[in-house]
């Protein structure tokens, strides 16, 4: 029994860890395109993605939604490691 | 046997939900786009992806792109929402 | 241990049933793609994804990339549709 | 027992399989677009996609990240083989 519920515990632990990197790739992918976008002077066309739509944006807007997009990146992932931590402690004391 | 029936059923609910919110979430993206896209006047180029490629459209292919979508999709969530409330039923007539 | 084999069986003609259908559509928005580019009289741009890049391509390399993809995935979803029968027959041979 | 260790370790050697072969699509499909890139006289506009942004790069830009990008996925390619020739060895020792 206790092995099932170990078991089960890692699991939810490998499911939060990839969601949590899937989240901090797209964060630095984005903080990487606003590296570009803000470090050149000549303008760069920048189109964002909406289901199968691409719409232009200018770069301000781009700069926005990165800006608002990092925020609400963080916040998850902060939730994330927290759940991370509850899990791992839970391991912990279910192999002492 | 009815843990196990549980188990599938919970598990086909848990399928049925991320199916619907997916759905939901291409949705509410292209209600965003359609906002950009509408609420200014100075035109915005616009892709619609077709597998591999992406093809220019016009605001208003892109608008009626939007539209007919938004139909298949409310019409989609619906039948799934419909499912899951069975299963839910089916679940609780097996925990009684 | 029939039982075993033949939950063995579905699941692979759920696997290429999945497959076959995610190659349909791809070549159903392709030929959409073409409809698009081949009725216009007036130059709409296209671009190809290549992994994170997009790349403009020509009316012409568009439409011939269309049709060789179309031949790729024709003979892909035949070769499909083959072993599904294949697999439909095994399980009929193993419920008689 | 060795029935589950062989299972596991099959289950493994799938899932390095299919991490290399998606990173070899990767690499030929960005090897296809530098050609494209590199082969024309004209200028193609070219974007690069960082999560939901797309953002024009040069054709300098585009080559380079090519370029770094190829020989990050060849290193991590070579280390994934490496990982499922031991993973095979041990399939061997286990069923000798």
């Amino acid at each position: 029994m206790e092995a099932v519920k170990a078991y089960d515990l890692e699991l939810q632990l490998r499911q939060l860890r990839e969601l949590r990197q899937a989240l901090e790739l797209k964060m630095k992918e984005l903080e990487y395109a606003e590296g570009i976008i803000t470090a050149t002077k000549s303008e760069r066309k920048i189109y964002r993605a909406f289901s199968d739509l691409l719409v232009e944006v200018t770069k301000d807007e781009a700069i926005e939604h990165i800006e608002r997009t990092r925020l609400v990146y963080k916040r998850e992932i902060e939730k994330l490691k927290e759940k991370e931590k509850e899990i791992m402690k839970k391991l912990a004391e279910l192999r002492a």
